[in-house]
């Protein structure tokens, strides 16, 4: 459709989801949250290089697009955990596009 | 299916092609060429706010991934065109799907 079109308005909306999905971490950080709620720390172990400050600003920029939540569990004492929102979920057709373009871009590029 | 695996294999090919997506203009040049090909100072015209030093830096990248060519005809003097290959048009589902999880995403985050 896209590349029948080149509207300008078709390019704003891929800008968008560009940028609230920008970085390599969101969506690992999203992966991580695809097999269930995780705490801070399980997040930090699970998603492989990441500081805890960038952690935490993602998390942050996540919760601000509305594509995690941040659940604060009333133990003693308070826990919190992270959850995918249902917004979040709704990325699934585009990640499955990206991985099948990206098995195909591979194979294109490194011959492999 | 990412959102129901979390495999680190499909994380690897969506960071493989947001990769060779990378940053803002890789796409708005696609688009421009997805009408038809175009020579340089058409494509910086028709890309707004680009430079040309970055049109020139992003082309070559774009050629390096197999997404363009880069066409000299034969003419006197020579001049030089752009074209979308079939693996940059392999892209279109991609699009697409950022392109409808964009307008969503408006949506969601901003209520219009």
């Amino acid at each position: 459709m896209l590349l029948k079109g080149g509207c300008p308005k078709t390019a704003l909306s891929i800008k968008d989801a560009l940028e609230a999905l920008e970085g390599r971490w969101k969506l690992l950080i999203l992966f991580a949250l695809s097999t269930g709620d995780k705490r801070f720390k399980q997040l930090s172990r699970e998603v492989p290089g990441i500081t805890d400050k960038t952690l935490s600003k993602e998390l942050k920029s996540l919760e601000a697009n509305k594509l995690i939540q941040r659940d604060v569990h009333d133990t003693f004492p308070p826990t919190v955990a992270y959850s995918i929102t249902e917004h979040g979920k709704s990325l699934e057709k585009v990640m499955d596009e990206l991985h099948y373009w990206g098995l195909a871009h591979r194979k294109e590029i490194m011959g492999t």
